[in-house]
């Protein structure tokens, strides 16, 4: 007789801050005969909301593991996640022209970097739509250029969403705003990547005002998309160091860089389960 | 018969962008028997300006190098300066009670990293003085609690500035505003520190808002007072990376060691004659 | 009738791997009424060794919460350590002549933001006495010129580390080498500092090797000292970018900074009970 | 009559320093009607050698040109080389089985970014045939498995290099070591990326001994190869950091990434002629 095979899950937790929790949950694991491998956790002293991440190998099948779970989460009314490690996270990307984000995230997805699946890619313009194909992932097009095709296409979306049980959306430099009622109703699955600036720059063409202003540090913020634009809880950040001699198209092209490798690295953590929401900021358990 | 000494001197150059301009400048070191020993030139695009910095090294006597350079620095109507490379830059430290800006600039200055000259430090406060003395340097209280105040302190910088020839005026944490006035009359003389966040924070208690929106790098600017407060022309930038489990507390230490580092290195590079203005921006010649 | 005072405990431990440690652990905590206000835990695939950090909120005494615990650790065998969030560390440094290391430590731990204290500095040159003097620490030079010199020294530091209650010693770019016996006896508690090149350089004057070859950065490793000079388990390690230009005596100034940012960041940890040792490699808990 | 077009050329010249080489030169790019946009020197302390990079706008032919710059390069017994900015160099990316380097050089090449042409794409395995194809560059196959395979290997290599004019061959994780004769062949004109710790690692498996030493940084350094493996001069390098829980698969992708930016890195600044030899450095005009 073999002995049955380990899985290794994540799992993860928030409530509110109380004594008793970690031996609950850990006792609830012992249980299910699961192993810890990795573990964090941290309570915020500005929400008392307690966060928890494990990693657990486990030998028991998901029903048994969870009815070990489940009056320890009932007690504490926690919100939970069980989910198996590295499983692919479907993803739904949109693109608008600028293809630099889109090229890092589905490399790192063939190459088995980056635990996602992408059932579609989807853009305002056609532009990137040979890419796509490249990587055998299909590709929608979708112009907007009225409030009725927003909407069409932000029907298209909830469709697709719900019938591919897309988990994630990723907005690779989708140069459209989605609406306010769209972003309520996803929030914290949409991901948005957008450039910063020591100091930041509002209004248009933040490049030019940049290197008018003579900044040495460029940027790039990854954020969940809430209904204010711009103004979600941040995921990573990361600048790059620049000269009064690089051009305003020299720092187009440094920022780039630095928003693909933003934007890659959050959804490697969201798809990893290490992103949880405290209030306004995030807890990245990485 | 000896050979007369070397000199190695620094010489900066701004003026209308056109032809001939480096082939005249180096004419003129030729006829001083110069040797260019580092040169740096950059043409600005936004503003049409030439700037240039080198270093050369002559044994003629400085009337005599000037001599050669008069012609030139007239006939492109050249803003220009000579100096001697390390010679130390006179300069007024400006503090109140925090001390980790000042520590490395008195650190490094003894240690012969820094080639500047401290002749006095002044506060509104008197906790750095004991600092200043270890490092045997004058300290000046001068109580800020009134306009009146404010005014006599700047007649006193202003009759210390004029009297020991002081060059460069350092704002080390130094937490009170400069007149408008002030600013204006030592344009390009005065460097100023203070904390960045990566989105940038308007009013009281920047910590405290990057803390609740979590903000994943924070940083410092070093940048020349002018009258607009926290608008002069950028020197240099640098941001450190935090997480969402370090303290406020842990921010401002954090953020202390930025700004020290940061300010410390625009002095060095102003020190060094390898700052030069190009209108809002700041040419870097390091 | 008041409540008791919340004392903020520091517990580390290290055991084999095995299920049901967290369990065990957090029920002894919850029965000292301790609430989990921060925690690490890591297993190491090479070793099969379980470590973790914990801070712990309690009102009950010291020896109360002891006592729960010791059934837990004598069960898994753990090696472990209960100890006060913010105990100031008992640290000696020693010191040659260049006080780079050492005034960062000083400041630092003046300025309340390096939990240690310093009882004495010692070193083999009278250099550094007045740096030492101005924060108020004693000073000792032992000069080193003869093997009889360094055994007397050697004494010298047992007695004062067994007399003072020592808990880390601080090689602060001492340049003497300390005999193979003495590292030994005090493994795991003394903490060194060395430049660190990309690639590594062999043999005398490593700066001279790096400016010949061109390297491109230069950093700084935190190890703590074994018989194997320079080879013990690496703490921390950070890098700076030169440039084809710098200088070799800007090398060693660059490289002055990123030491003693380094070491500052390694005592730190240290002094936090936030670096654990993995056989050769080192857990960092921050 | 319309002006003739104005075109950007890049000159760069190495030569002994000596006085009078900025005048000499000017003077010539002042007969040419030529105007500095750009310029960086820079003098060897160790070789004695002066190295410059101009850029120059100028609407005169080349031969014209030309004809300024002679009299003075043979003066001076200058290397020198004119060539147009922006123009693509032929690069030939020689690969194995890895497609994180050739993925990086395609799609920026591709982008507008990496100012090169590459004809094609060789490997000893057919792994990155499809990638090469989806960018439109011919793949050739050239298994290696015996000595005369590789002999047969590098006169395919001279023959296509002459053919195409092949400026540049980029070791894109080619994991085959060329002959110590085509190195010499080639020196100067083959760039290779490898990985870098700190401290640096003999032998085999890497990765696997910087995690058991449990390092903190890992990095990549671009480099010329001469016919000493992974000795040749530095273009380019950089680290990123890693932590105790990072697994040896992690470091691997890590270590990935910091090889494709740093390879791109060093391709870029020698196709825009920034990259000059000065003995075992480079110097680095950028």
């Amino acid at each position: 007789m073999t002995s049955p095979a380990l899985t290794h899950w994540v799992l993860t937790i928030v409530c509110e801050d109380q004594p008793g929790i970690v031996h609950a949950i850990s006792g609830a694991i012992l249980a299910a005969n699961g192993n810890i491998t990795e573990a964090h956790q941290y309570t915020s002293h500005d929400t008392g909301r307690f966060f928890m991440r494990l990693q657990v190998e486990s030998a028991v099948p998901r029903e048994f593991f969870e009815n070990q779970l489940l009056p320890v989460t009932q007690r504490y009314s926690m919100d939970w996640n069980l989910d198996v490690v590295g499983r692919k996270v479907k993803t739904l990307v949109l693109v608008s022209k600028s293809g630099h984000c889109l090229n890092d995230l589905l490399f790192r997805q063939r190459a088995g970097q980056l635990p996602i699946e992408i059932p579609a890619v989807m853009g305002n313009h056609s532009d990137l739509g040979e890419m796509a194909q490249f990587y055998s992932v299909p590709f929608e097009e979708h112009k907007i250029s009225s409030d009725a095709d927003k909407k069409a296409f932000e029907d298209r979306l909830r469709t697709f969403i719900a019938e591919e049980k897309i988990e994630l959306v990723v907005l690779a430099r989708y140069m459209q705003i989605l609406s306010e009622e769209f972003c309520k109703e996803f929030e914290g699955r949409i991901i948005n990547i957008h450039h910063s600036f020591l100091p930041g720059f509002k209004g248009a063409n933040p490049y030019a005002q940049a290197h008018s202003r003579g900044v040495k540090l460029i940027g790039a913020t990854a954020h969940f998309v809430t209904a204010d634009l711009d103004e979600g809880p941040i995921i990573e950040q990361n600048v790059v160091r620049v000269e009064h001699s690089d051009s305003k198209n020299r720092l187009v092209s440094i920022g780039q860089d630095v928003e693909s490798k933003t934007l890659t690295q959050a959804v490697r953590w969201f798809a990893e389960s290490r992103v949880l929401l405290d209030g306004a900021r995030t807890v990245i358990f990485n």
